[in-house]
């Protein structure tokens, strides 16, 4: 869609004025009227000298602040952390920047005392700024942040489109709890009769579209009431969702393997205005001190094709080598992988573990032979699960055998009536932009994040 | 972003493999075996003769059913609901179709029982729909509207980006409750110490990132323990909302302006694959029963200017038509207006109605004067509200001294910090699709709608 805003006059960005003045030469364009600006925005910093008065200004259009220049002093109002007002044009800089702002008139909106303002200093430990969720967007990595997590959302909404998935809004409230782990939160109200719950996964909800449009996917909030505190787990937190008519497992896994190489090929390689706010978002994150080195990961997710390795297979690898070099934990055949089996598998390249036991699997996962589901868990380097699906079981008399309770024969109707081989898969979206970034703890890729013992705001 | 599904083998759908054979001639091309494919999909209806058996299928790619035809007798297993899988090719049709599919190799991949089967029926009552929520997307009118919502959403998103908004995942789990007016949904849990909130509003999350990001927007699920059960009115439903750095009110309507009148553009006039979709998902739609006639409202509002007027003149105008032609509920000064009321205003154009009485609007409103706010209701005809903004109030001391408790220290802290003049909006998202779509009652253009007593799936 071209940009369309003809009658609304919303004013101009930062990003926009540097845009519109890339051609910028050396000649002073100050006799040029048509090249004032006014823009708004917050001082980063400031510097005065005896005649000129530096201050640095963001608007969160881009991640370097502008450097505007005042021939004259400033009064003490122009602090860090004021909003100002200022009516300028570029020219060429005489310093490091390419250009600066030249400011022929200027205000403060709004004053900023710094003896108080808890975001003044650079690179505050994440603690603090974790206790000032609601002011820690003025800081460049979270503002960088929230764009990334905009951009590369966008990036996988046109996957979806390009493949033909439908997007759904799949429902918060639900009877049914899916996965029925008793992690779930749930209301009392007059509102409704019976017992409902906030829901944990979208997945079931999703499956009864798929059965008339064959492609879905939603990206929604999913609650789950853990007292776990660690960096990956959160109260609260969106997840991405599809499923989709589809034969075999390995065609699942196919999927999944495309929307996110193609979703960071497009972020590393695409040429677009997006493409390129997202480079410069993800530079302005890793550029901050609790970033981990993840370039070289992504590169590598993007272009090599991700391994497959069944659940039995790991189990023995892990094994091999607990004997030589031991977990906390030793790897149990039956049992689920902990964080240290998952992040040796995946320790150098992204791997899809698959055909884990039935045992410890959820009813609605199609049997792969007598013990084992056709199911997989996508682990990452670093960071282990991201994501997990499976083929759905989709004949009515074994679905029925296993169905939880009554609660479920809703689920049971879509294979009563035309049912479909067809597998779907979840996930974790700020998981995913914790990998990405490098940003360790998904509490700071959130914008208001909620654990156990903390829903401030 | 360009298809980029290279390793995964997504099956080809109806609407693919029509247009792979747009430029098919009268000349039969069956002799191409590589014009040759596999469909998945329901059948819709079905009809047999001696030799030849006509099947229609749906795979939720298109809204006209497939015409396949099969040289012989298909068996009783080939019945309404029944999913199959197809294998042949498209040649031109003798009958009413312009092409239809030759099957060379078909299996029931889920047959149906058509005793018990509820979708068999064309046009059954939205009540009968409603009580299968989980199967009645596997009507041609909830399929359309589901791939409505899913393009019009995308045209919003691409209208946000073009006008550089962020969009933000603000929280469903709040310790506030913005408008305060008794009618949220709390959770007790043990995860939190105090007293949850599911959302009513993302407003007041949303203006902490603005003060950073100058443009930012959200589609967030709302919640509102209202036992209303009215066509408009939802327990759980979609908002969007926006704020944005700006002065006046006027500026604020032009931006919302815009957006509508856009995104209406975008899916009415628009030349893409997506545009062509919607336009062909509204006919779907408009060509079932409980649709009113709507296309024309469509038209007037993307090309004429909303009408602007005040409350103070509203209630004039009211008070003169209620003298000759009465309404239900008499207007009254200082009082809220009516649906009935809003449907008037609202007769042949939309229009923004400002500046309500202070008195009745909430703490977080700039005053225009000693007795108004800054505000508007944005009115469609025949719906009434879909709409509210406002300015924010950005002065700290005022806005502290309206402030309903300690709860909100932080969001004065936005003010406390580099305040800027700004203002936002919010739209029922599901009431949008109502209006577009014509489907009159927001339970209908909701995949699981709960309201009042209905919680189901």
């Amino acid at each position: 869609m071209l940009p369309s805003c003809t009658r609304c006059s919303l004013p101009a960005t930062i990003r926009t004025v540097l845009k519109s003045a890339s051609g910028l030469t050396a000649s002073d364009p100050a006799s040029d009227p048509a090249s004032m600006s006014t823009l708004k925005g917050w001082i980063k910093s400031i510097r005065g000298h005896k005649n000129v008065s530096f201050i640095s200004i963001s608007d969160g259009s881009t991640y370097e602040p502008l450097q505007a220049v005042y021939r004259g002093v400033l009064g003490p109002e122009y602090s860090i952390g004021a909003s100002v007002q200022l009516t300028g044009k570029l020219q060429p800089s005489r310093g490091r920047q390419e250009v600066e702002f030249l400011i022929s008139k200027s205000s403060v909106l709004g004053p900023c005392d710094t003896m108080e303002y808890p975001i003044q200093k650079k690179n505050l430990p994440t603690k603090v700024l974790r206790d000032h969720a609601h002011l820690r967007f003025r800081t460049t990595q979270t503002t960088a942040l929230m764009h990334l997590r905009d951009g590369i959302l966008r990036d996988w909404h046109d996957w979806f489109e390009s493949n033909a998935f439908t997007y759904i809004h799949t429902p918060v409230l639900t009877s049914s709890d899916c996965e029925g782990a008793g992690e779930t939160f749930s209301l009392s109200s007059n509102v409704f009769p019976d017992r409902v719950n906030l829901t944990v996964s979208s997945q079931l909800h999703l499956e009864a579209p798929t059965h008339a449009v064959s492609r879905t996917y939603t990206l929604s909030p999913c609650f789950r009431a853990e007292p776990s505190a660690t960096p990956r787990h959160l109260a609260e937190f969106y997840m991405l969702e599809g499923e989709v008519v589809v034969d075999t497992l390995d065609g699942l896994m196919d999927v999944v393997e495309d929307g996110i190489k193609s979703t960071l090929k497009s972020m590393l390689r695409g040429t677009t205005d997006r493409s390129e706010r997202l480079r410069d978002a993800l530079l302005a994150i890793r550029s901050s001190d609790v970033v981990r080195d993840t370039m070289a990961d992504l590169n590598t997710t993007m272009y090599e094709p991700f391994a497959r390795m069944t659940y039995a297979k790991a189990i023995k690898i892990l094994t091999k080598h607990h004997a030589v070099t031991p977990f906390n934990h030793p790897p149990i055949p039956g049992h689920g992988l902990s964080l240290e089996h998952e992040k040796h598998l995946a320790a150098d390249r992204p791997i899809f573990i698959t055909h884990y036991p039935a045992a410890i699997k959820p009813f609605y996962m199609l049997p792969a032979d007598n013990d084992t589901v056709a199911c997989f868990d996508l682990l990452l380097p670093s960071l282990g699960e991201i994501a997990g699906g499976s083929l759905r079981e989709h004949r009515l008399s074994h679905l029925e055998a296993s169905l939880p309770s009554e609660e479920y024969a809703w689920y049971a109707d879509l294979r009563r009536y035309g049912s479909i081989p067809h597998g779907g898969w979840g996930m974790g979206w700020d998981r995913w932009i914790s990998w990405i970034t490098g940003v360790d703890n998904v509490k700071d890729v959130v914008a208001f994040p909620r654990w156990v013992g903390h829903c401030k705001y």
